[in-house]
């Protein structure tokens, strides 16, 4: 049960932003440019980057949707997402990815965990500055959506098809509402 | 020296939202709603429970930053920012203001550590749903923002003068760039 009375029984953050639609904007504003808007970075990858966080976090709604949204747009599916939860070094992903997922486990433990031989590291293995950045950035952003899911404790579906459904809408349609 | 080659020598935050405008915009945008913006929390708290969030973080930058801020706009200055960073429970603040730093401090440590029991007592002293709401936000934005400064090694000054000066010219211009 939420820690406030909210306006919805939207699940995760659809029930935060529905509540406070001021902060909503500019998040799922945000996250529309990390996640899904122009980049060379797919959105499959990104996607990634926010479920591997969010698990690091132990954030169950957000792991949950941003798995599905990754599986639902990367070849490997749902089985590719969870080898790389579970051992990002030994997945099936490309060597850049490996290097960016490294970072954000660092942004994940704190911004002063990231050196500049993880950098390096990255870049050579193709990363551009701005993958870089987006990366730490992706990183953080989930450092905050998984402590505001949790620390009101946003309403967690456990059925996966909920998840699922989720991640088709967010394909389509993108992280800002269409209302918006 | 950043991680990353920016395009400015703007110090902090300020040279990553400059370096790409349109994640820096929605994070305005976020910042303005959450600590300037309308609300029943004056500004100068909510400075001081972002203030406090980035020290726990160790983010020297925005704790600077917001210190400053907070420090200009509360009665007590800079000693009540400092003796609210060293120990909120005995600093010369409300009794509501001390259980919504309790909250902050569990977010900052996970948004699981924030328990039923914190909230009660933030009830109990007055607190309204909508101000615990932005409290778990802002703290939870803080544990962004400072990963966001520090996992690219943003510019950081040291000269408590930079950040005196960047906090008149938030609590006048806001935290959306004039130009935006």
């Amino acid at each position: 049960m939420p820690h406030i009375t909210l306006n919805s029984a939207d699940p995760g953050i659809r029930g935060l932003i529905r509540y406070r639609p001021e902060t909503g904007r500019p998040m799922g504003e945000l996250t529309e440019v990390l996640l899904h808007g122009p980049s060379t970075l797919t959105p499959g990858e990104r996607e990634l980057i926010a479920a591997y966080v969010s698990a690091l976090n132990e954030c169950r709604y957000c792991t949950s949707s941003h798995s599905a949204s990754a599986a639902a747009q990367l070849p490997g599916g749902m089985a590719l997402v969870e080898q790389v939860r579970g051992d990002p070094g030994g997945a099936a992903i490309s060597a850049k990815l490996k290097t960016l997922l490294v970072i954000a486990a660092a942004v994940q433990d704190s911004g002063l965990s990231v050196t500049p031989g993880q950098v390096a590291e990255a870049r050579a293995a193709g990363a551009t500055d701005l993958e870089i950045h987006d990366t730490v950035l992706i990183a953080a952003a989930f450092c905050m959506m998984n402590r505001y899911v949790d620390g009101l404790a946003a309403i967690t579906p456990e059925d996966p098809a909920v998840y699922a459904a989720g991640a088709q809408r967010l394909i389509k349609d993108g992280y800002v509402p269409p209302s918006a």
